[in-house]
């Protein structure tokens, strides 16, 4: 077999476990042959492909990255190209597929989020022969226990707030902490409770910031003068709380500025009379050498790959059903967001040892 | 409520953690009074307790260790006093139904291994309201999914056998690592796939010496002059393969001192004329922060304790029975040894990426 | 002896290890007494004392903050308290000397930035026998060879950078950095060359936006679609160089918000047609445990402080000058700003291999 | 030019990043081109080399080991062979003068140990022009004030330090952790004192067991159960010490497989009767990311080097002579151990804060 592989979409620890999982199993176990595409669908757009062989993995698996490069704006059913001086869509799945056949390839191994699986889902129908490998840092994909990279990616918070919290506790200061999670609040639950966070805000729990406040002048009261509050990016404020509400919706630009950690912050002190500092963890989190529950999940997904494009389970993504890799359906499990649910174990845990959520 | 709680046993990362939020737990949800028990059951031989609030737990989750202290010789069926210079095991269980009663518990929270845990129960049977936490490092328990500080074990293998391979590879070396693991090997195989290693020998496979110098050479025969092999302390070899078990079973001291890695070492020096060495883990597999995932699973063991404290069920533990904490018999949990199954993810895994048991 | 101890000013890594070697010092070489001040001068105003024992220091050189606390708002020569509801400024400085000889010290030793020893020196004036120990995270203090703390936050910077160099190598980013470093760049040259970045911007040295941009032009003609800008919160634009300048005095908002890295990401943005992001890396780098070298470093600076002490050398503040740690006139010390010099190793060795200051 | 450069001996952190800055500052600066030499002087016996552009030395500066590969067989003055099934050594220096000249290069730089320079030197009187780069992780090289690795190295030994320390205290533990040092103490003292050693073994203070044993009563009598020992490989007791010795020197086979710090563990548990437990640090302590103190000594290092290649300084090697790097002559620099000295500020930090010697 020839099989192909790219990765698409934002930056996620273990994209080279995973590679190198497609190649070692490939070569090894089946004898395959392994073709590199770079920078996503834009490598079968401008046909930029090459030999994957076990000397180019050799080593990749600790490193941050992808080898063969991503690529955000490379969808080929809407590819963005400069017409007479101006910029048109265009569909060029035509060539993707003509570009597949040239490499004479059997089948392609496409890693990424729900967009790229989306393209990849569309060219199963144009008769390319894909396997899919879910690739979400923010865990949100209902159709698998887990992804690759959200472990590290937790870590990553969790350093951080280790670092933040003796700040806080030896100078007496409210730390605001934003990380990523515009729809779910996964890595802010999870990396709060084992940074010792004591308000966690999520988007599934709408916050407001009296009780935020309230929080903290109880802690005051124990003795305790720092308050370390972990707020996920899609963190939203109660409909009643117009305040917040108020310079969120007005002021666009403050909020890419500034986003919704540094306006609790701000809401904060103007309430409480303390000091409070935010920081953006920002694009560190999508960074890092994969933590090794990531580097074993990201090559069960590789491993797994391969095995089911030799079966023959085309136009399927692989998935953690616990403790097993299945494979199904893209068309199944594309678009189904992943929620914290409120009855779940983080929160109930959360909860029990006496964390917030400013509801 | 009045809580004791005490920690047996060997060291394992996480600890802290379950100490910090049987307190958080029981003086948020609950305005229980919790006593901490110093050095396992010595504490309660010896009457060593004190008011255990919120102040004490406060920072304490990163650190590696127990705040409670531990000890490993302790056993209140048999222990060790030196009556008239001669050493004798003498039953004080009877001290410590006293010593809880005076110390006007209501309840024990015991964390500990097997060994501990076996105790906790005899004390049951005495009398005592005991709830149970599982702790061991290896993950050798059947009766939970996974124990605290085993994620991190693993990452701290890892960490060391990433710092090895570079090593390996630009020197052309042999490398064997020896982990932890004297009856299951779940800490060698993890570690091992994550950190690269070409050779994972665990205690449920016997290998044959002559099999992983077949590995090394196939690898020469690609290009690949160095070879990373993962060792648990309980791997054996083969029943036929008398060379290695002969050295180890004649030389009783020597293999205290060197242990299985380096008479594997030694034969594959010996059989293909490379050089090989060994490095010994140890301790440092104990200690360092517990990892986010473990962080979170003492969290719920701690918060869940209390909860089933209240609910009556002693004479229990808490386990992971993914994705709940439930409560378990004591009685059905102990001496019940989970190994690495053959057939299980990572064994196939490892297999399929082409990493060799040595068999 | 009885020698009190205080912290003030912002946090650094190695607070608690000065802490501890004051305390080692004090009571094994000369049997002295510790007392331990609560959160700066605040504790010496408000007479927040505490006996500081071995058992105190036990185990906290690995952890970041300061046992004893620390305060920004606490200057004893302008004490701001609220008199009939408004806001004025008092000296309580003869509070501090009455609770200096109610506590029935012999001496004073602070550790602290320069407001810290500035307050200091004034009250060595008032009569109070002060030993200083210096504390810049920034190491921009021209009267010792280096500072605890600064090696501490160069490798955060940098594990920072390494996370961030494997995203924008393979997502064809230009990613940009803006790391502490208000006067001086000393934390984002060497973070900057350590962590592989291609541009450097620091306060010593004016940038041109122009000329950052042609960096990033030459890179893609080499073929590499990624760029790292490191910068300095405190880099400037040439007086010349009129667009980023403008914003930044006409918008005092948006750069208390954004800052100069995200106002150079935006300009780059414009100008080149790249996909520019910014990491803040804001309080993390004051955190986490200390490095080997802010650990012995702060180990000798605490227990040098005790030896001058005893030698009488009050008025003082120990200082590096390589290899030696000497005791320095706190007059002469303050005040004296350490920039990166033009011609320094630093430089030579970034234009050497091939990074670009803007310039 | 073409400079050719080759790594040689064990390996160090920091080997990448010197390969590194000579690639980029030959191109960048001077227009040069580079060969990079196989696996140390066996590439110039067997003309393994190739050509070493940017590309090859983008983002290898965090990784362990050398993209070039090392070797510690590889004499040319006398190199092994196999002639009739026998061993015999050959001098194959012109065989390494020819390669050289058919590789064209006009200069050798030779990143190596003192055997590495030595056999540099040698070649250089040979006519081959050579600049030499230090490597010693062990930093006794009295030549220059430090080396590259070092720094990185301690990191790793206070690490495993901070893991076991905190084992210790909860355990009540005597742990000896034996790490790197044959001849000189430099890693063990400053990780000693980073890590929180209570007792450090260094080969310039011969120790007496009874000392330690001494030390850690008194540790008891203070309510300190346990005890951190640290102890370099090099280690030994005093002349009249007279068990330790004997066993030593008697059983070289046991020191192997045991080393010092195994001896010292047992003769504690003998004399005290406390649990003693080994930790034998190994390899990991050459491998991992380089610290940034390392990567920018190493950076200036290979930028230096191509330096004085144009200025012509051949026989010669870069060394720090803070703040500067010089060029020195081989001849000068060669075979001049650094000891750790005994008036210097790290045993005298040390003793002043408590740690015992042994002596």
């Amino acid at each position: 077999m020839r099989i192909g592989v790219l990765t698409g979409g934002g930056d996620c620890p273990g994209l080279n476990a995973v590679i190198r999982a497609v190649v070692k199993t490939a070569i090894h176990q089946y004898n395959d042959e392994v073709v590199g595409i770079k920078d996503g669908f834009s490598g079968l757009i401008h046909n930029h492909t090459f030999a994957l062989d076990l000397d180019k993995v050799s080593g990749i698996m600790p490193r941050g990255g992808t080898i063969l490069g991503s690529s955000n704006r490379d969808n080929p059913f809407a590819f963005s190209q400069t017409v007479d001086g101006k910029r048109v869509e265009k569909d060029v799945s035509s060539v993707v597929v003509d570009n597949y056949n040239l490499n004479k390839l059997d089948c392609l191994i496409v890693i990424g989020g729900d967009g790229t699986l989306d393209i990849a889902h569309k060219l199963s129908a144009k008769g390319l022969k894909i396997i899919g490998i879910p690739k979400t840092i923010d865990n949100d994909l209902s159709a698998t226990d887990t992804t690759f990279g959200h472990d590290t990616a937790i870590g990553t918070v969790m350093d951080a707030l280790d670092k933040i919290h003796t700040t806080a506790e030896s100078h007496h200061r409210v730390m605001v902490v934003e990380v990523m999670g515009r729809d779910a609040g996964w890595i802010s639950i999870a990396a709060g409770i084992a940074g010792g966070g004591h308000i966690i805000l999520i988007p599934e729990i709408p916050f407001e910031i009296g009780k935020i406040a309230e929080t903290i002048y109880q802690r005051k009261a124990r003795g305790k003068h720092f308050t370390v509050v972990v707020v996920a990016e899609g963190a939203t404020p109660k409909g009643g709380d117009r305040t917040i509400k108020r310079i969120v919706e007005e002021s666009s630009e403050k909020v890419r500025l500034g986003g919704v950690g540094e306006m609790v912050a701000r809401e904060l002190e103007s309430i409480t009379g303390l000091e409070a500092r935010t920081t953006v963890l920002g694009h560190i989190q999508r960074g890092g050498s994969p933590s090794a529950f990531d580097r074993i999940l990201a090559t069960r997904y590789g491993a797994s790959a391969v095995f089911h494009a030799h079966e023959g389970d085309y136009d399927h993504m692989v998935a953690l059903r616990t403790p097993e890799i299945v494979a199904i359906p893209l068309e199944k499990a594309l678009h189904q967001m992943k929620r914290v649910p409120l009855e779940g174990s983080h929160v109930v845990t959360a909860r029990r040892v006496g964390i917030s959520f400013g509801d």
